[in-house]
């Protein structure tokens, strides 16, 4: 066991998933269990700007209730923050800052949960605390819907966003398959920046010919105008409606994003291109080229925060991870980031946690195989179905109130007074 | 007991819902029981296109899972259709044609779930078979997400499509709070083409201040862009974020459609105005007056056919109006849409149902009353919660697959051989 004893301080990063707060809920749990090396349990408000700005709030206060109401509790309870650090070389004021919030509050374990920047940050931290004598642990928590972190099997958040999004194109699809005399088409855009793990895990809805998505669209695989229209107009034939599942980094062959494609839809009211307009430029191809009508949809954050309809499995990986995070601290380990390790496959199917290095992590990026896609890469392969059906497996259990809807957790918050005795303000509009 | 013996046929019209099967498996399995007044139980096609173009199918030779699992499958399994048969006086062909393929199939007895324009051909149906002489009863079930339908305390389909998308937007709301620091304001599309029923609906995902949805807009209540503004702010003042439920059938006080006003956006690629783009209208008006970035979600078709999260009391509700088409005509009652009747409030919450003439309902609308909504007209009262919680509790059971997923059943439909012999093409591009 670690003979350095402190205070520990949990945050979130990047966009919310439906089981960010199950990590915590296992992080916080298992740390206390060793109240002699975790002195107090604090958190962040919205990620490392919480810890610039000095927000701290005591997690030990909180109602056990509270705590264990995280593991069905959607988005990032502690709050999160896209706030993006500089190198270290460039500016130190803000790592140099983290350090003295650190200090002041006799921080010595940081547990980080977060997709690569957040890996990176964790990494950074770990570095200038070493250089500067602080003695302190960082270990990393994987997180991300987009499932694009390498190192590991997958990502706690994956499963859940893939289970809920195939599903609601499965109900999309009955929906289109009922109406196709008026609505012939649709296109459901599909969250991932940079990767179409999640528009190919809806892939995982379509059992037959007839079933949605019946084509789909990835960043990985360019998308070929003649090609869409070649194959919509396949699909309208053989079974007269159609529905697509667009990932929202679709991109052409030169790389641009397809979002970037139309008149004013892709960009921003400030004139910036947005990611997000891609069903509506698919849209606009499809009444162009095919003439037959078209809706489009767009699920938003709706997509990645559905607990209502979240995968157990993924649950319970997320918690592990938490979990495994505390433990491996415990024993003084520092600068890695919790993997999710598979062993076994099918209904021999068990997942494990590892350990990976921070700065690997924050240099890597995982796509999806070409091999989970077929040939013309709009239809998933078997491999792709055996990879992705544990994942799924299981409903995370949600308390319902009296009014017939979900019952989620609000953090109380208690906060700690600030003690560096100067302000800073990261972040601030 | 009626005299009138032969074949039934039950068809669906307009927009899907969840629990629109749950009607016809309440139908069907009422039916079964008096083999001696239906002697044979069919389908239509697309509603009533499948019986002006004789796309008839054979019920009673379904597999009884396939017609037990109609009880938790989504959308129209029957297929639907938005055809609308033009007035009895200026053409009466498609009406005759329809008498001729109820005589051809001796087809005695007619069930047609769907709102007001499914009524009314429903009872132009009845006028001109009584004209004509053609012994036959018509019977209507009401459905609609919409919930405007005169003479029924709510309509089947309508608490389903509230639970989800209260439980999205409150989802949504979670996410939204712990990226608010990145993204501080989100407008969520809600379905309802002339009343705000589904988005004051929404309203019941807010038990706190801080809860989602923040602020609310229905067509019912003119849309001012300076309230609109002052409110978003006073919001954005009080917590540092805002989730909005964007009604899309939103007027302003000349009555025009909000998603009309854009430029672009409001129109399909055809020109016509579309609804559906309000969200982004909205989104225009903070970008430019507040000045903080803004996400759009249109959830589409997904709200109104999200079985994976249905209201237990909807379906339960919506199999009883099959079951309660049917007695009735078999009871000899023909011309009545059947309705849902409250029986007490709260824990006393009781439903039966009865009836209305189809012409009645034809003609009708029901709007949000004005004292569901408070006097700004952005959040709901205690008498819209009242009104609201009991079509909300309990939770549909789904089946889940061994790959994690919903199973729903698509119907095998064995066709019946035409006997009109002759074509006919409506609603054919």
């Amino acid at each position: 066991m670690a003979s350095l004893k402190g205070n520990c301080v949990l945050a979130q990063s990047g966009g919310p998933t439906a089981v960010i707060n199950a990590s915590i809920c296992g992080a916080v749990q298992e740390a206390m269990r060793y109240p002699e090396i975790f002195t107090g349990i604090y958190g962040a408000d919205n990620g490392i700007l919480g810890i610039l700005n000095e927000k701290l709030f005591d997690l030990g206060q909180e109602p056990a209730d509270n705590i264990e109401g995280l593991k069905s509790t959607p988005a990032a309870a502690l709050g999160s923050c896209r706030y993006k650090l500089k190198d270290l070389t460039q500016s130190r004021d803000d790592y140099e800052r983290i350090i003295e919030v650190f200090k002041a509050h006799n921080i010595r374990y940081f547990f980080y949960a977060g997709g690569n920047d957040s890996m990176d940050t964790c990494d950074k931290i770990c570095k200038l605390a070493r250089e500067t004598g602080y003695d302190m642990i960082a270990v990393g928590i994987a997180k991300t819907i987009d499932n694009d972190l390498a190192f590991t099997d997958h990502c706690p958040g994956f499963g859940s966003v893939v289970k809920y999004n195939a599903t609601a194109i499965m109900e999309a699809g009955k929906d289109t398959e009922a109406m196709y005399t008026a609505d012939t088409i649709t296109v459901q855009e599909i969250m991932g920046r940079n990767a179409g793990w999640i528009a190919a895990g809806t892939g995982m809805a379509r059992r037959s010919y007839e079933d949605a998505p019946h084509l789909i669209y990835i960043p990985e695989i360019p998308f070929v105008v003649e090609n869409f229209v070649q194959d919509v107009k396949e699909v309208l034939k053989r079974i007269g409606y159609c529905v697509i599942s667009a990932g929202e980094g679709m991109k052409n062959a030169e790389g641009k994003y397809i979002s970037e494609m139309g008149g004013s839809f892709g960009k921003d009211s400030f004139g910036h291109a947005q990611l997000g307009g891609v069903a509506d430029i698919l849209r606009g191809i499809i009444e162009s080229e095919i003439k037959v009508k078209c809706r489009t949809q767009k699920l938003g954050t709706c997509q990645r925060s559905a607990m209502h309809f979240a995968s157990l499995t993924d649950v319970n990986e997320a918690y592990m991870c938490g979990q495994a995070a505390v433990k491996a601290a415990a024993e003084g380990i520092s600068g890695k980031m919790v993997t999710l390790v598979r062993e076994g496959d099918g209904a021999n199917y068990r997942c494990t946690t590892g350990l990976a290095d921070l700065s690997a992590v924050a240099n890597g990026e995982k796509y999806l195989p070409r091999e989970f896609m077929d040939e013309r890469g709009t239809s998933i392969t078997d491999a792709m179905r055996k990879y992705m059906t544990p994942l799924l497996q299981g409903e995370a259990p949600v308390r319902i109130g009296d009014d017939g809807l979900p019952v989620y957790v609000r953090l109380q918050k208690h906060r700690l007074a600030p003690k560096t005795g100067r302000e800073y303000s990261a972040g601030k509009k």
